[in-house]
């Protein structure tokens, strides 16, 4: 059976030349690369490079980038280190209600311990209004937290005006960046971005490994406690093979960033349409141009979207409900419930994630199962309207 | 030249049969474990074995391993995270000075917080005493924490007669065992233990990976805020390759418990037998028998340890100061310094951790390059008494 992956904002597979990069750090060149000695020499270069090319994929200093044990780190470590490095009074956080669940668990925990935190509305597409921001900022504001891209309807956010409100203010603007890098420009200077959230496994990198950038001079806390690693910021012994591999995949994705927003804006678009014109009742949530490459959200009005998941996977198509993260709790999305979708539309959405190995012929393979799916749970639906 | 490699306890090379169980999980069996469909299944079996394997390790049960990026972190969460669950009075935590930087930095933070935190002394050769941690304990205290063995002098704790203590006064007990597991036997069940932290990377599996064991009701509040996964107690799509090949390596370290204890323990005291019997002003630290089979403590006097390190590495052989994680920074031991060495021999000491590639050839070399080059540094030291 053929096997279509369209799951990719979920994960991605490693690259091949980024395995390739990693695996002598396994088993030969595996020494702590806090060891003084070759073998822990020639792990320290090896992190020393990957920071390099992280750095190099979102415009910022070598010196800037911290690895994390993944996006999710990165963000609680943005939100509880500008949280806890404040003076007393500045306890004031803004967020939006579309960010992923590792912001918005972190700011509930800071809510847990004192602290403020505003949850800006977005509008029914799934964008932050600049006007919005500017109107929850009070004198106690230490920290503004907005993704750069949203994960389950791919909205792209105008964070330059966003850092901008926040900027002037002197308040730091952190940007979980984990589904825009690697599939869109980024530039923290040109941005005014203080602190930004990465991923590897979100552009072809390992799992288990992040990175937190943190604008020189930018007052932060702590996160995680021990050695020295890190320029003291970050203990725990660094993952080499995976810094390794996460900083070939940045610097693939530097590289290949404008084919592969071109090929995957393209397919993208394709599928949409096709979507449109083939299947009847289906809408598709977000803006058509301010999106992700790779991301489809859509409405199959008066179906089960976990039905439709399951038989999409039957048939051999991976797709997603929402988030990966929570998608074992089958509650509604948060995201889509914040744009107004009504939760009986919210229930009937599935999430499409194209990625730099999705073909055409995925896309129809996958139409043509959708079509046929749609059709059959439709007749079985209590709530199909013909 | 020949490559002598005496640093295990900083880092091990990954066994092949680990490598080989993680391969796939980077470009093939890819799928982030939260996924509904084929992609997601696959990783979250290959995680719930190795889930199982570690727990096998330490006699804990599956449910009550929880996957982090490393010992630092799982050290981290044990401490913020008791500390973080109690009611506002219980607000002392009792740990050893002698304990790793992840442990006592983290007590630092805490202290900061408003926590006290009592830090026992060690005896001459790095034991906690029972009657000390007795002695400590108050009405306020919520957690103990006193590492499993040392991991610069090797010291295996009373652990089962400290667990006890903590027990019986209804105080949770914490041990880190980064350096004991796949050293010495564990069975958390027996010992009374709580919490008790591992890593993957010290065991001969991959960098990046950790657990935290907690015992089924153990009350400690979350420490990486986001998605469902571990339960809901640890967010971030789960490192998949890295913890199969964590899981591979808890089985094969149980497996070879025996034979790795009693081949390692006869180096070690050969080792140790050849220093003191060949090279003049030599001392062990620590004890001799209660100590971590590949470790060796070893005060070469009238010698800087920095400049022999450096000395044995142009010679190919790879030994460490004390801890890997604070090797940079110059600073003298914290272990021999609560042992009561004078400084001079604390920056006179030098660290030899043997493990499962050792041979006895690369001792004798070690001790034949350690004796000339102790020789010629002797010759230049201004404290050699002769």
């Amino acid at each position: 059976m053929r096997q279509v992956y369209l799951d990719y904002a979920a994960t991605t597979p490693v690259k091949e030349e980024v395995l390739a990069e990693m695996l002598p750090f396994f088993s030969l060149q595996y020494g702590n690369p806090s060891s003084l000695h070759k073998f822990g020499y020639t792990a320290r270069e090896a992190v020393d490079l990957a920071r390099e090319r992280v750095a190099a994929l979102i415009g910022a200093k070598a010196s800037e980038i911290y690895f994390t044990s993944g996006g999710t780190e990165s963000d609680n470590w943005a939100v509880e280190g500008v949280a806890g490095a404040q003076p007393a009074g500045r306890a004031h956080v803004i967020t939006s209600k579309i960010e992923h669940h590792a912001l918005l668990h972190s700011c509930a925990a800071l809510e847990e311990k004192g602290h403020s935190v505003s949850y800006l509305e977005v509008d029914p597409t799934g964008f932050v209004q600049p006007h919005a921001l500017k109107q929850a900022i009070n004198e106690r504001t230490c920290l503004v937290s907005i993704m750069f891209a949203n994960n389950e309807v791919g909205s792209i956010q105008p964070i330059a005006e966003l850092a901008k409100i926040a900027n002037s203010a002197g308040i730091i603007f952190h940007t979980d960046a984990v589904q825009a890098a690697g599939n869109l420009p980024i530039n923290v200077q040109q941005l005014g971005i203080d602190m930004l959230s990465l991923s590897a496994h979100k552009i072809y990198g390992p799992k288990g490994i992040g990175a937190l950038y943190i604008k020189e001079g930018t007052a932060i806390s702590n996160f995680i406690h021990g050695g020295s690693q890190e320029h003291k910021r970050r203990a725990g012994t660094e993952n080499v093979p995976g810094i390794v591999g996460f900083g070939k995949a940045a610097e693939l994705a530097a590289r290949n960033l404008n084919d592969h927003i071109k090929k995957t804006t393209t397919l993208r678009d394709y599928f949409i349409d096709r979507l449109l014109a083939d299947i009847p009742d289906v809408q598709i949530n977000g803006s058509r141009e301010q999106r992700l490459p790779g991301n489809v959200n859509a409405t199959f009005n008066y179906i089960e979207g976990e039905a439709l998941l399951l038989d999409l996977d039957i048939n051999g198509i991976a797709a997603s409900t929402g988030s990966a993260c929570s998608s074992g709790s089958f509650a509604p999305s948060h995201v889509l419930t914040a744009m107004g979708l009504p939760i009986e539309q919210v229930y009937s959405s599935l999430r499409f994630s194209l990625g730099d190995f999705t073909t055409k012929e995925d896309i129809d393979h996958t139409v043509s199962v959708l079509n046929a799916t749609v059709k059959r749970l439709r007749a079985f639906s209590p709530f199909t309207q013909e």
